[in-house]
C-alpha cells in the first residue's frame, strides 16, 4: 500500500554539508534516505520543506515521503531514531494526505538566530550562536525590524545560486527581542526565504545595531535591490529552522 | 611582581580528557596552562577547584595561579579567551589575596546534571544531556534526595582510584527538579565530593525514579559504605560543574 509520510525533524547541522543530498558528503537528506531506504527496503526519496545550508540546525525541519509499506508510524518513527547515527532526530512522524508536499504545502515557515552578545564568547554550546562582543542596541535593531514586514522585493538580501521565479516574498512577523544568558533572539517569519536571507538580513540588522547604518538607510537598502549594499552574511552556526506551518 | 590570580572558567567538556593535565592528551588543565605560559612567558601551573572527568562541562570552574607580572588581570583574561582554540572560555580573571587557592580555599561546590526524559532523544545539544526515554517518577526521587543531605559516609557512592582523607562529606542541598523542553535538572552543593560522587547518585536516582528500588532502599544502600549495591555510573555528559564558592 503506497503510502505518504510527514517526517518532524531535529539536527545539529554543525558536520553536515547542509540539508541537500550529495555524493560522498554527509548531508540531513543523505543520511535520513540511507536509514528510511534500509527499514523499508526499497528506495525512499525525501522532499524537504527547503534546504538548509552547511552548519543551520532545524528544530522542527519537515519532509515528506511516499512509500509502498504498512509499517506504523510510530514504529517508523522509532526504527529511525535506533539506527541512526548522525545528529538527526525523529519528532514526529505521521500519515498525510496523497497531495502533501513538505514543501508545496508549506504556507510559512519561522526562523530563529540566536546571537550571543557580550565581551566573551561561550564554550558551551558554542555551535548555537554567533558571538558579538561590541554591545548591540536592541531598540535601533527593532526599527529596522518592521521595515521588512510586509510584501517586498528581497534581492538586497539574497545570495545567488539558487534557482527561483521570483525575488518577492512576504515577511509576516519579525523581531529581536533579549533572551537570558546575554543572548539576543531573532525570529522571521515568511512564507518563503531567499537563498542565506535571513543571515544577510541579520548581518544587516548587526551593522544598524552597531550604528554603522541607520533604520532610514536600512530602508533604503531594501529598496535598492542590490545585494552589495547590504551587509556581511551572518555565520551560520547561530541558525535555526524553527518551525514549518501547513494549512 | 609575583601575584595571584583567579580565574573563572566555562569549559565543554565533550573532546577532553578531563580537567587534569596528561602528557599528550588533551586536557583543560593542560590547554590553560600553554596558553598562560605563553602569555605570561614563564612557566605556570594551575590548581583548580578540584579535577573533572572526561566529557563532564563547567559553567564555572575555579582556578588559581601565581605568577611574576605586572599584567592587569583584564588584559590578561583577554588575552586567554583570543589565543584559546579550544572550547574553554575565562569568564572572569580577578587578582587574589597570596594565600588565596582555587581548592584549599574552597567552601562549597554545586554540580547540575541534567537528564533529558522523553521518548525520543535530542539532536540540538547532545553531549549536555543524558537521554532516558522511560519516564521518571520526579517524586519518588525526590523522596530519596534528602537521605543524601547532611553529613555522611559517601564510600556507596565512591569509585576507586583518587586519593583522599576520608570518605565522609557533607551535602548541603540536593533536588532534582523539571525544567523547559522535557528535562530534569538535578542540583547538589556539597563541602567536597568523592570521584564520580555525582554521577554514582544520579544513576542511584534515577533507579529509584524507574521504581527499581524504594526510597528506603536508597538509605539503606548509603549507610551499607558498599558501591556494589549502588546504580550504575550515570554518563560524563550530563554533568555540570555550575559554581565554586569561597569565604
Amino acid at each position: 500500500m503506497i503510502q505518504t509520510f510527514k517526517l518532524t525533524i531535529e539536527y545539529d547541522g554543525t558536520g553536515f554539508h547542509g540539508w541537500q543530498r550529495q555524493a560522498d558528503r554527509l548531508t540531513i537528506q543523505g543520511s535520513l534516505e540511507q536509514v528510511l531506504s534500509r527499514i523499508l527496503n526499497q528506495p525512499v526519496t525525501l522532499a524537504g520543506s527547503g534546504r538548509t545550508d552547511a552548519g543551520v540546525h532545524a528544530r522542527a525541519q519537515v519532509a515528506s515521503f511516499c512509500a509502498d509499506t504498512n509499517m506504523d508510524p510510530q514504529a517508523l518513527k522509532k526504527g529511525i531514531n535506533s539506527l541512526m547515527k548522525q545528529p538527526i532526530v525523529v519528532k514526529a512522524c505521521v500519515r498525510a494526505p496523497d497531495d502533501f508536499h513538505a514543501q508545496y504545502s508549506a504556507v510559512s515557515k519561522e526562523y530563529r538566530y540566536v546571537i550571543l552578545n557580550r565581551e566573551e564568547p561561550c564554550a558551551i554550546g558554542r555551535d548555537y550562536v554567533w558571538h558579538i562582543h561590541r554591545p548591540l542596541d536592541l531598540d535601533v535593531i527593532n526599527r529596522c525590524c518592521p521595515v521588512i514586514c510586509g510584501t517586498h522585493d528581497f534581492k538586497s538580501f539574497e545570495n545567488t545560486g539558487a534557482p527561483r521565479r521570483s525575488t518577492v516574498r512576504t515577511v509576516l512577523a519579525a523581531r529581536m527581542d533579549r533572551a537570558a544568558c546575554d543572548r539576543l533572539v531573532f525570529r522571521i517569519r515568511a512564507d518563503g526565504f531567499l537563498k542565506n536571507m535571513v543571515r544577510n538580513i541579520v548581518g544587516t540588522l548587526v551593522d544598524a545595531g552597531h550604528k554603522k547604518i541607520t533604520p532610514q538607510m536600512f530602508e533604503t537598502i531594501l529598496s535598492a535591490r542590490n545585494r552589495s549594499l547590504a551587509g556581511a552574511t551572518a555565520p551560520a552556526r547561530g541558525l535555526f529552522l524553527h518551525q514549518v506551518s501547513y494549512e
